[in-house]
């Protein structure tokens, strides 16, 4: 909520707020009254009708949906990407824009057959991020890896199957991570159409690390290898 | 299932398996009738009121816990833990279990005033890690400090006030990473009793990680660290 008054005031339509919450996020509420959002006092049961937060904090607010085109993205001469393709679990896709967030990556691309960004489990676990940062949904796989290619950024499938490691692939030029399903990883076509197969090094007996986690890891690879070139 | 009859035969006591999944899984289960496992025929309804997951697989094991001492680690010389104070959410002790597991870490060790390790969320969020690698639980965060550095092993806090970033500091050496709170992070005074207080890098808006998200990086950090410096 904060980091939507922060980051995105111009899509907040109306702000929900106790008496009791009202004081408490005054560092957002109050800002949110200087830009004109329309907040609206009201009670505790209100709000639990409006949400299906277990534990509601005592706000809520209607944003506008405002999606990024993958066009305006790659005008952007983006040197980060990740292209998440059919990714099904709220918490993960949540997790995973946090985590690009963090990363300072420079948008997240989801493919068509995705879970909803929209949804608020998804919203949730984003902690924030999703207003941080452009998130482009609803993309055909196939035709996105061709634009990236395009616009001169290496697609690198993320895979257990890679030949070399993310501690061994160039990761300074402009590249884009491609994640596949939770359960069944990435489609052979996917995987054929990147530029490598890159796997997360596993060391112990795992056999492989959640998305959300390989994820960020591929991703803090990108930011250290680009970072510490960039600084020489 | 199959990573407890693979890595720790010796504790399962009972298999529990309908006749179509032990087809499915012939690959462990017929293992465990070799193993002289006590293999159970059942059937769905009586696994569904046997287990709480929402989609039972067909299988349920019922297996001794072994936790580790203390003693124990650090009799084999770790040079990689991680130290998880006060950690509540079964899904992240499970998740961090399996990246340090992943990450090759020597062992996983638990405050007390933690989740209990034993809960089906937690087992099933390691993915089978909780049986390859040692987890101690149950432990006083300032004596446990107190061992690690009589042993020689360094304590790092991982915290956003943290002056150095995971790429900063000397991962090399045998230490622990210390872990806070999902909620408030680390206690002041557990801070104030490690080595150093290290931060995983923000590089966009994000206020931070998840805790399993960030333990993970830290973990592979020290990883990568620790394996260039064995191998040259």
């Amino acid at each position: 909520m904060r980091e939507a008054v922060r980051f995105a005031p111009e899509r907040i339509r109306d702000l929900y707020v106790t008496a009791e919450a009202a004081d408490r996020y005054a560092e957002f509420v109050d800002p949110a009254r200087d830009a004109g959002v329309f907040v609206h006092e009201t009670t505790d049961e209100v709000l639990a009708a409006m949400c299906d937060a277990e534990t509601p904090q005592g706000t809520a607010a209607v944003v506008d949906w405002a999606p990024a085109t993958l066009e305006e993205v790659l005008a952007t001469a983006p040197r980060l990407l990740v292209l998440l393709t059919h990714v099904r679990d709220p918490g993960n896709l949540g997790t995973v824009i946090r985590g690009a967030d963090a990363a300072g990556a420079d948008a997240v691309l989801v493919s068509e057959g995705s879970v909803d960004v929209t949804s608020p489990k998804v919203i949730r676990s984003t902690a924030g991020s999703v207003f941080h940062l452009p998130v482009v949904t609803g993309l055909a796989v196939e035709e996105t890896l061709t634009s990236l290619r395009a616009a001169g950024i290496r697609c690198l499938a993320a895979d257990g199957v890679g030949e070399c490691t993310t501690e061994e692939v160039d990761l300074v030029e402009a590249h884009a991570w491609v994640m596949g399903n939770e359960a069944w990883g990435l489609e052979p076509a996917t995987r054929e159409a990147c530029d490598d197969v890159v796997r997360v090094p596993i060391h112990g007996h795992a056999e492989s690390l959640n998305l959300a986690m390989a994820t960020t890891i591929c991703l803090y690879s990108s930011a250290r290898s680009q970072r510490s070139a960039a600084t020489g």
